[in-house]
């Protein structure tokens, strides 16, 4: 059904999820799935003091190519969570001081034991190229590669989303802002059509539109107060100034009068619309801090929802491997 | 009683500690009762083996937005001790990266259901500030706070002398050094005072004395050899080389001949006078080395007391929000 | 039977080993019970899955002057799998900036009731230093010490020639590459000559062999052609370009040329032969790529090899703190 290259990889021989690279090609089934047991997940801490040990004697590496540490947190946090040992490598400074290639590292990790590596990346590529080459029980989850893919980020947003608005296919969602470098946008896309959403709508600046062969199925603007009007979700999007050397956008200022979710443009929405976005904020940029703060907003929600999530595709991930080991 | 902010903001509606963040309104009881639970968790490692699970299922995250390796190192061992998972955020290097403002960071960790937050600046006001906006299973404990305020520091101190010299009503205790740049001092000053100290005495050179309205109570002295004459406890500090541009201060040299504490200048106190400095020590400035590897030295011992004193602390803590949650 | 410094300082007054900071004086039967030790605890992640808690209640510490994320990560893995409690120092940035010395720093971990200090530097001497003068219940492990000692490298490359060719009384082996400055070469030389190998070859060009004084036993090549003809095992080193400043080393390719462990030169060892790389490599430079990824390549069942000997180190030393204190 798809044609990603990473769409593939990231299955086994039997179809099952092996790896978590991107949403392309998972069925309705498997992201609904995900997320049922994102939400036993999602327990209020009083809940969680009784540890979960699904991942006990699991060895979870955190290898940030592209500093995070919001979501190395949560990813280190989830882990945790389900019982597994953790290791974080600073692959910034440490790793590639010596001059070692980034397959080497990961087969030193496998050889370690390692069950699964969680990877970040400021480029495209590396997930599907790594994955290629690990032993079968060990499993790539993709934390954030290039402009590209965001998988447990769109998760953790369709989970918001089915949370406080239920029904995918009575709502009208909205994605706004520079969609042309987010990974958060292309993995929410994904999310959101194969749950079936009623209507898509992107809105970007004409700079930062993506080309006609993404984010199929979308209706497109380049006017936010056209697109917002009649939404039920409003998703903004981090204006990522480290991506757009070379773009031509206007001062922040600019953008925030023309293009960032105040209220004002968030009362064209429907009355009981939520406001997303994915942090870190820029206030005042392309969000109004009063709306961020405001009512409609489920910002917070959406990082309690992100462990919840990253849990769900941590044990999904896991048992996987399991069934490999003992059923093929 | 107290008439500090941060006093009142780490109170709940009850009146119960919510917060760590000064000493300051800390009842003599509520100090006893910390350093008895701390006193309990001041086992042997044999006797550590087996694992506290007080804090099972709970979250601690460090932020130290001012590097400290040894305090930061001690609050993750006093988490771990108590089966707590732990996170440490560099806050220097990682989370200001994206320009995000401290409160947003501190809400994403609140949404990622951490629940103890252990927070060191070298600015003062953030703990306080940020205590009046997290959700209300979530506590702040300040791990250092500008030259104001040391909790934990303080209660170390306490019970340290405590362990060695038994009963405040009968003590002479002379903090010296830097008083003017020390948290440790004033957090001591509270502790002390509130515990009964019998004599407070404080010694700076004239350029690092604080003014009247700080340490109400001790006797001040700018001649250290007459302020340690027939004292029961040395508590000397640090000079921080790195708080004090601007300041008048000689050369190292001449600060250890004039203010260091020397061994015939510790032959004036008592004869069973103990000796303690927070660490890390500068060996030959504000103390000479043998001094501080001598019999009377109890610095190791306040370490070890740093540790226990952070367990009583985050257990009493996560104590009081339970009992909010299950009594209110 | 030694008359090197570190090998007596790891002894407690029973001959027990209290520290690792040499294999330098283990006996035959020692190197063979921790390596039967590793080899119980070299399992399959499956079986791992129940933890074991051999260290549950310990802290072990790891302190890294010297960065390394591999065998740091390695430590962790091994300390983590045993149900210790771990914490990383990197005293590249942290701990200095203070000016604390090294003893004061071990102090204060002593003080925390840490068990075991794992230590690494690019100088020579500090942990027979440090080991000299900290408490009976701290054990402090080596884990890379300038050019001269990397005991646990040793166990573990003992243990991949075990494994995969039996007893040492009928193998050739060959170490091969930078000897000058490779603690992996003089470790590894303990251990083979200690566990009684036919025939110890060294190569290493004119400028990078050792003097007379090391390596005895061994049989000196300059030619790697001559050395690695009819050998059971092919030990490269890695080229430190780091540490060999000064050195007439020629440039990468002519190194590669004329001392590299190519497929031609691999032909002329035995039709069976391991090779072996204590990593992280160059490619293409002491070690061609496709030598390094085929079939005689050992490479990554060292770093597996490394995780379970680092686990047998920690729980004999652990264990032997036990006996000295229940049984002296």
């Amino acid at each position: 059904m798809s044609t990603d290259h990473s769409a593939k990889v990231q299955r086994d021989a039997e179809g099952r999820l092996r790896h978590l690279i991107t949403l392309d090609g998972l069925s309705r089934d498997e992201i609904v799935a995900l997320l049922d047991l994102a939400q036993f997940y999602a327990r209020t801490p009083g809940e969680l003091a009784a540890r979960d040990q699904t991942l006990a004697g699991h060895t979870v590496a955190n290898l940030f190519f592209e500093p995070s540490t919001r979501t190395r947190v949560s990813f280190e946090l989830a882990a945790q969570r389900l019982g597994a040992d953790v290791v974080n490598l600073d692959m910034q400074s440490s790793s590639r001081v010596k001059g070692e290639t980034v397959l080497d590292t990961i087969y030193t990790l496998q050889a370690m034991q390692a069950d699964i590596l969680v990877m970040r990346d400021a480029e495209p590529g590396l997930p599907a190229y790594v994955a290629k080459y690990v032993a079968p029980h060990v499993c790539i989850l993709n934390a954030g590669e290039a402009h590209l893919s965001h998988p447990t980020q769109g998760l953790l947003d369709a989970l918001t989303v089915r949370q406080t608005k239920g029904d995918f296919a009575k709502l009208k969602i909205l994605i706004a802002g520079d969609l042309s470098h987010s990974r958060v946008a292309r993995s929410a896309w994904h999310a959101f059509t194969t749950l079936g959403v009623a209507e898509l709508r992107i809105a970007a600046p004409e700079d930062l539109m993506p080309g006609k062969d993404e984010f199929k199925g979308a209706t497109r603007f380049t006017d936010i107060d056209k697109a917002i009007s009649g939404v039920d979700v409003v998703m903004t999007l981090r204006i990522q100034r480290e991506r757009m050397s070379g773009a031509s956008i206007p001062d922040e200022a600019t953008y925030h009068h023309t293009f960032g979710i105040t209220a004002d443009r968030l009362a064209k929405a429907n009355k009981d619309a939520i406001v997303m976005h994915p942090g870190p904020m820029n206030r005042d940029v392309e969000i109004a801090s009063a709306v961020a703060d405001g009512p409609q907003s489920v910002i917070q929600r959406q990082v309690t929802n992100g462990v919840a999530v990253r849990m769900a595709v941590l044990a999904t991930i896991a048992r996987n491997v399991q069934a490999r080991r003992h059923f093929q």
